[in-house]
């Protein structure tokens, strides 16, 4: 069997801190000015803002909100890192729905890979320009 | 009218580049540990690799390669940026072809977006995983 990625690590650790909103965990993977997209429009910058989006996403979908990721590609250069991903979201208020996801990791100074941009909407983002 | 993103006009400059088969001003766009995805599962890395991956490519599409953005979203955060484009690509032996890009640039030492990760494929990448 193949050994995972680091960066494969990380996002389970995440997905698995959303479930089950462990904040404190979910927060240790973003690097302290990473952006997280909200919504399509609306991103959030920082660690104080991505927490408190996360808790208003928790919130939105009565606590219920599930993720996992059907599929993955992790392009790695230097201290940088590209992964393109399916990653299936549900809750009790919303059916399963595969998102083409785009996520940047950046390694640290202690050599761990941190999330620097999280936008689980992917090209998505290009149906709401107004440019 | 909107002032371009810098890296918009790196990409507007990378464009011209390979359109005019200018290898020197192209590599000048990437970072030195940079990554290209030349096709699916076949992945360039640093500034030989890329320029010799380039002008394979060049030869491939008889010298007639055309590429044009068609859209784009820059999503920033600290020194990396995120790209999101609808790329067009055309050549005299194939049909004008619109791809999902995803590009990562990083900000250098001497405040320069370098292209860090080139993968114009985007999620294409993932029907040919054998994960």
């Amino acid at each position: 069997m193949m050994e995972k990625h680091p960066i494969e690590l990380q996002i389970e650790k995440a997905d698995t801190a959303i479930v089950q909103e462990d904040f404190d965990t979910l927060m240790s993977i973003y690097s302290e000015d990473a952006l997280l997209v909200v919504k399509p429009g609306m991103n959030a910058t920082g660690k104080v803002q991505i927490r408190k989006a996360f808790e208003a996403i928790a919130a939105h979908f009565n606590h219920t909100l599930q993720v996992e990721q059907a599929g993955m590609k992790i392009l790695e250069a230097g201290d940088t890192a590209l992964v393109l991903a399916k990653t299936v979201v549900s809750a009790s208020n919303m059916p399963a729905t595969e998102r083409r996801a785009t996520y940047v990791f950046t390694k640290s100074s202690d050599g761990d890979w941190l999330c620097q941009i999280d936008n689980s909407y992917g090209h998505e983002l290009l149906l709401h320009e107004n440019v």
